[in-house]
């Protein structure tokens, strides 16, 4: 039992205990610190003395580089359980809450199998849905890592090339902006490659949720053949409480099985899907509501295809799930796939539409673990992952040359 | 005139004065400096007292962010033009030169016309080599940040899906390495987005050689539909010493014609190109030899791309320009060109055949500027970026199962 107060239905409860990085007082206040949340607190853990050169910091990278991560998160709990200190909790709602990491190199995947082939009937509607490598290897791609951003962060409309009727690209704020609901999982300890899938959790130091913002427009234009870019590099945001491995590993479950059986190096003898219940509320109102438990491709092999080239990975780099999609059409984890890219517009409860999503529309994300399984007393989630759409911040848009873009850099 | 020596033809004369990173006395002697190399020296920048908070330091990063590069640079060369101070030179060939700079975001980018029509040729026989979007934007994606490594690290040969005949991927070290000549750009200064291309120079810190090791059937097989991945992100390697922009400045040139004009953001009043003579030699074999002046899209409209969308740069980020390729067959900047995929081996010295890449091979990269408008007296270059190609270091290929595969990580 804690001396401290955790709300009913709280996703941080003792069983969670998720890192993070806080601020108080402004930017002109005290240093940021790394933080373990309880309830709708922080647990100040350089106040507490615990391992101050690691938690006197702005960023996770050190302790998550450490392998001290799992000891101090189980210090904190000795705290919490210990003689009262109201002292070293501080309220969450008076605290800036910071990017827990500097990310390293960003992976996105595409490992959702109804997300591919919604993905694949959607974009090439006469031809198989899925390409012969799917079922091979985890298809990913590198992203932007200087452009991950925490939870809260307004998502300015991105700007780019779009093909008109005659194949000319004109530059305009996307007409496609959409959301893609993913869990992204992050690296700890020492540099490391040819990670065998079934060591993947000591590889792993947690997971956040994370929304792989993405213009579709832009990206039909701009995606062959190296892939997406623009489309998607304006912006990556995640949750801002890193649950740790030890916290998600009583629910990790069978994941789907997998036909053909892959090459030997992806193969896994322990279960690595995680019973993960997922919801996308657009405006409020609920419109995706899936489960993790049915991603085709496991974090385990992720992480062995992204080294088995001999390409290390280390502490702080970040890879994605890739969008999360169940079979039936209310489990989307995309506004492409929800409205089939416009064919079918989303109607919200004030009456008005969305093929994609519009300026000033909010997207929160939502994942609780083990709840499929019926639920514990001692919830444990990411708490919410929330973007607000803005305006394209260019203020004139001018083919008339130089000097047309006031926004323009110089 | 300056009292340090420059042997005759070395490309680190007072007109170039780049900055490195290097080590004396092993790992366990001093820590990792901040150099500016002159002929087979460097200048102990510490030591002569010049901004020792910037130059003691393991990467160039924080005098990168500073905005006092050209600053410092200009105190070197003052340094080295007053009272002869032998004692803070020493020797290059003593050091261990380390990575000069902790990447953040490497773009990789695609702009070399004669590159992309070739690779069209190549991989697409009966359709129009380039895509409908190539002469529109530069085609870019992001690559491995982790893995770029300096001049002379051994370049494992990578393994990864390769189909077979049966269109079954199998795990095999790669049997179609490769280079790419490339140049690569480092960004300095505060993070900016939506930079114009005529203000790159305010934003590029300085240029590197860059070699992108590729390997063609891992790509082959994996490339649909989001681009490389695994066939280049096990390394790439640059060149140790950062040639300013005020160093490479005096060798722009304009750049090649663009048809169809590009969008007003992509267009530029300043020359962008650059007079930068090319070479590629094999086991000490010229097989490349070409110029930087005829790239289609300038690093200029690469950065400006990059953050037209709202993503911002930062010192520290990379960007490739892509294979440079000329129009003839002998300035062809991959083997895959070079040979035509196979169908022509490059006959070597010692009479033996490469279609790609062997084991044990040397792949050495030259750049210098200015040779083509009839060069200087003091010569501008990046030195040699050197790889040699080392056996995959898995120990056994098995498709048994578990275990078959003794290098893997546990």
């Amino acid at each position: 039992m804690t001396w401290a107060p955790i709300p009913s239905g709280s996703p941080f409860s003792m069983a969670n205990l998720p890192f993070g990085v806080v601020r108080y007082g402004g930017s002109d206040g005290p240093r940021p610190m790394v933080v373990v949340r309880i309830g709708d607190h922080v647990l100040d853990l350089a106040a507490a003395g615990i391992e101050p050169a690691l938690t006197e910091r702005a960023t996770l990278n050190a302790l998550m580089t450490s392998g001290r991560g799992a000891a101090i998160r189980a210090r904190a709990g000795e705290v919490l359980e210990g003689p009262e200190r109201v002292d070293w909790l501080r309220p969450v709602a008076d605290a800036e809450v910071l990017l827990p990491v500097a990310v390293g190199d960003y992976v996105d995947f595409y490992s959702s199998l109804d997300h591919a082939t919604n993905l694949g009937r959607i974009l090439r509607p006469h031809d198989e849905p899925l390409l012969p490598n799917w079922r091979q290897l985890p298809v990913g791609y590198h992203g932007r890592a200087g452009t991950v951003a925490v939870s809260g962060t307004p998502v300015i409309r991105p700007d780019g090339l779009v093909a008109g009727a005659d194949g000319v690209g004109r530059l305009e704020p996307t007409a496609a902006l959409d959301f893609e609901l993913e869990v992204g999982f992050l690296v700890g300890g020492p540099r490391a490659s040819r990670i065998a899938p079934d060591s993947a959790d000591r590889h792993v130091f947690g997971a956040v949720l994370l929304n792989d913002w993405s213009a579709r427009d832009i990206q039909a234009f701009e995606y062959q053949p190296l892939g997406p870019n623009l489309a998607k590099s304006f912006m990556t945001t995640i949750s801002p409480w890193v649950v740790t491995m030890d916290a998600l590993r009583p629910f990790l479950v069978e994941s789907s099985l997998q036909e053909p059986t892959p090459d030997p190096y992806l193969r896994m003898e322990r279960p690595w899907g995680l019973d993960l219940s997922l919801q996308v509320d657009l405006n409020g109102q609920t419109v995706t509501t899936t489960n993790f438990d049915r991603m085709y491709w496991t974090f385990a092999q992720q992480l062995a295809h992204t080294t088995i080239n001999g390409a290390t990975t280390g502490a702080g780099d970040l890879f994605g799930s890739g969008t999360v999609s169940g079979p039936t059409s209310d489990e989307r984890g995309s506004m492409i796939e929800l409205t089939w890219r416009g064919a079918h517009p989303l109607t919200l409860a004030d009456g008005s539409t969305r093929s994609f999503l519009h300026d000033r529309d909010t997207v929160t994300m939502r994942g609780f673990f083990g709840e499929k399984a019926g639920g514990r007393n001692e919830r444990v989630g990411f708490g919410d992952l929330i973007g607000t759409v803005a305006a394209s911040d260019v203020v004139a848009h001018s083919t008339s040359g130089k000097a047309g873009r006031a926004a323009l850099s110089r």
